[in-house]
């Protein structure tokens, strides 16, 4: 007779298999799938959706939840925490009934399709329609979850759990006000770094045969992963061997390529590095959104925008574009990648200013949920919000509140996740500094083999088996904090424009 | 409350979902996927086996084909024949335990895998195990699978339904025979064709684009599908708005990559041609496989090794590859392709010893699965049988044993499929003729179109609702002959060596 445990697995087998054979089929849609197959996709991701659901929440996945506990005495501490981490994911499933879950997919798949063309003509009123219906789903989907002081914490609470929009709104605010400060320190300054290398021409086969090469030798390990292209970056994974990144390519911008595919491969090792013990349960995943992205950060960041990556880095990109910075040395490269100033774009957009792009996300996330604001309204309210808040207005939709892919699969609640990845990666890198005191000089030797296995053993290593805060504390010894995050921006800042 | 015919209409859906999936997952594993995730691919194909399995044998499923027979009268002729092939499918798979096919689908992923790895080495020893270990589990399905005159045709019934080793072993006597007088008439005339030309440099870029411009013309569409490279060409779907082809391109081959594209698409468009009503139910797929290939065969040699079409493809090919034709007319290039004589490669071999390659591998699967050879032995018996029947020995494995995929996903029974698929499309082309006697030169014109709908309506429309014997007597008004072909086959040789 099986223990607990073991009929546990089985299912947690049967979901995760399934979790996977969908990212599959949504990795697919996004990077090969013929247009004609929109509809026949929809279909079959709903499908998996619901199975996926049924096995999670059906009579026997929930008695096994309570079975498993009765027997806890005869489990090791990790299984213990995977068996928590069932019981959590089962009882929230459970919440939401099969026809939402059905219908969510379904929506996401036509979704993304709309956003696509949407996009590409520059028209929000394409995608308006599926986005209405994706923020009723979700308002749905938030009631359902339960109470919580507002109703977008529960959408927040799948990619952060135990994040809520009273904690974010001190830290977004201090955010702000040191954003702010820091801007007009860099204002009089602002003349003195040029950036105008970054959109010389670049052909595309050439970056990423570069940005392949750069995030091979970060420690991305192509046997267990790949690189395609899309409209919009992304990584996903089919299990911690099969690791998918996805990069887009700007001829005229050096930024897009090498530095998404640097933060795609971030979340991809990640993946990558979660322990074979927890592969096909529930807790084999990154611990949340924040913490994933603070692995995406950190890579792309911390070390692949750091003075001492590029003093190691730039003689081989003036070997792959001797014409085209043949004019630079490392340190005004490194100036020209760092240069801050108020952008349209939020993926393209510098450290300092990302979290205004964030701030504004969340904020209309915030006030559609709570359904103070309505779909039609947010061309305008992005507009005027980016007006207020960085000074700029974007001159068309594309350009504006169709530049990002997260609301098209309905992953309401997750741009928090980005700020609070660059919060905990300067937590992580100063954790890190300090245990590793010559970790400076190894970036400036191209040694990165032991800043990846830290933050495997420290991070990736342990999954879902602690929640985003245990993690903080263990590594870093601390409570979530806006302080690291802004010395360390400041200082930068100090660095590149001289003040 | 749902009819059952409804309810029969859901559990297909949730299983030709299923299905789909898992196909995507195959092509990705065949084109995509990185080398370190084949463990991983396996358990989730294996899951997704077990789980098509599982939802078209439970009690719902088998209750469902009952109740549908005793609504049958409110039922239309076409909902009647889709229930017919749902209660056949379903009582198939309750023959098979979910063991089995969970087991199946696991050691059908490895050997995949092997199969490459042995085939890149050239050593058949490490495709052995996994091959030795297919055998036992296809015995054992052919056991379980019920009573026959012989246990193969148990196998043989999976691909082509109502066909047998009795039924076979005539027509094959009959295809032997005319196959060695043809080739006797030719012997004299050997060396007045060259087929050089198909042998110099052709740049992979140009070969592809060209192939895939050809499969365009003939009526493949690319809304609805696409073309990718893998180690052996196939194609598969996922529903009749997502067909995905393969191909392979040798420098130094203009067959390979043209052909093989020519001969998947083929099988593209009978899955395009599906009619709507057919989508997501078990009747929405082709007949049978030799009714597949004879639509990809039809395309492949009655349509594109034809005179006709180089009269209006030669300038084309001249156009794209100048230096390598311009030596050529349409007719010698006409010649060139359809040279015949003995071969070791299957795929590459010309239309009249084809057959030999076929009947080779059928003895060969007949007699391992009735025991009477061993799996270790295939590579001595498979080079004597060469010897045999077509007086060539190859020089190794990679080129001998090891050159088709289809052992390694567990594909015995399906060799017989393409020499059925030669006398059916002799057999159509006959009917095509009859019906539509300026035929030949709406193929000088390039003109596809009326070909493709000809057999779209006569055949693609239909799907699994009518069984190949069905179809042929509907198409052709006649049951299978091995004579349309030798005569087909004995003009074209007739023609290029002019005897």
């Amino acid at each position: 007779m099986a223990t607990a445990f073991q009929r546990m697995q089985e299912i947690m087998h049967t979901v995760t298999d399934l979790g996977a054979a969908s990212a599959v089929l949504g990795w697919d849609q996004e990077t090969y799938m013929p247009d004609g197959a929109v509809a026949g996709r929809a279909e079959q991701l709903a499908t998996l959706s619901s199975l996926i659901h049924r096995f999670s929440t059906n009579d026997a996945a929930r008695a096994v939840a309570t079975e498993v506990l009765a027997e806890s005495e005869i489990l090791t501490d990790e299984q213990r925490r995977i068996a928590a981490v069932y019981a959590y994911d089962v009882q929230r499933a459970t919440k939401l009934p099969a026809d939402l879950v059905e219908e969510s997919a379904r929506v996401a798949s036509y979704a993304q399709d709309a956003w696509k063309r949407a996009r590409e003509a520059s028209d929000f009123s394409i995608f308006q329609p599926l986005l209405e219906k994706t923020v009723d789903l979700k308002r749905r989907e938030a009631e359902l979850l339960g109470d919580a002081e507002h109703p977008y914490d529960n959408l927040i609470e799948t990619y952060e759990p135990g994040m809520t929009v009273a904690l974010l709104t001190p830290v977004f605010d201090q955010l702000r006000e040191g954003t702010k400060n820091i801007l007009a320190k860099i204002d009089p300054h602002q003349a003195s770094v040029s950036d105008d290398v970054l959109y010389r021409s670049y052909p595309s086969d050439q970056q990423l045969a570069f940005a392949k090469e750069v995030v091979r030798t970060l420690g991305f390990d192509f046997n267990t992963g790949r690189v395609d292209l899309s409209a919009h970056p992304f990584c996903t994974n089919f299990g911690a061997t099969d690791v998918r990144l996805t990069t887009r390519i700007r001829e005229n911008d050096l930024r897009s390529c090498l530095f998404g595919l640097v933060h795609e491969a971030g979340h991809g090792m990640y993946e990558q590095g979660i322990g074979p013990s927890l592969w096909r349960t529930f807790a084999g995943q990154g611990a949340s959104m924040g913490i994933h992205e603070s692995q995406s950060l950190f890579w792309e960041n911390v070390i692949a925008r750091s003075e001492e990556f590029w003093s190691w880095c730039f003689p081989k990109l003036r070997d792959a574009f001797p014409h085209q910075v043949g004019d630079q040395t490392a340190t005004s490269f490194f100036k020209a990648i760092n240069s801050m100033k108020p952008s349209l774009n939020r993926v393209e957009s510098d450290e300092l200013t990302y979290n205004l792009h964030i701030i504004l996300r969340f904020e209309l996330e915030r006030d559609l949920i709570a359904g103070t604001i309505e779909v039609r309204d947010v061309p305008e309210l992005w507009n005027q919000k980016m007006r207020d808040s960085l000074g700029v207005i974007p001159p068309n939709d594309r350009e504006g509140c169709l530049q990002d892919v997260h609301w098209s699969f309905g992953g309401i609640g997750y741009f928090p996740s980005y700020t609070l990845g660059k919060l905990y990666a300067a937590m992580e890198w100063n954790a890190m500094q300090a245990e590793m005191p010559d970790v400076r000089d190894r970036i400036a030797n191209g040694e990165f083999d032991s800043i990846r296995t830290w933050l495997r053993d420290r991070i990736h290593a342990y999954g879902r088996t602690e929640r985003p805060h245990e993690i903080l504390h263990r590594v870093c010894g601390r409570t979530l904090t806006a302080t690291d995050f802004l010395d360390y921006v400041g200082a930068k800042a100090a660095r590149v424009y001289g003040f």
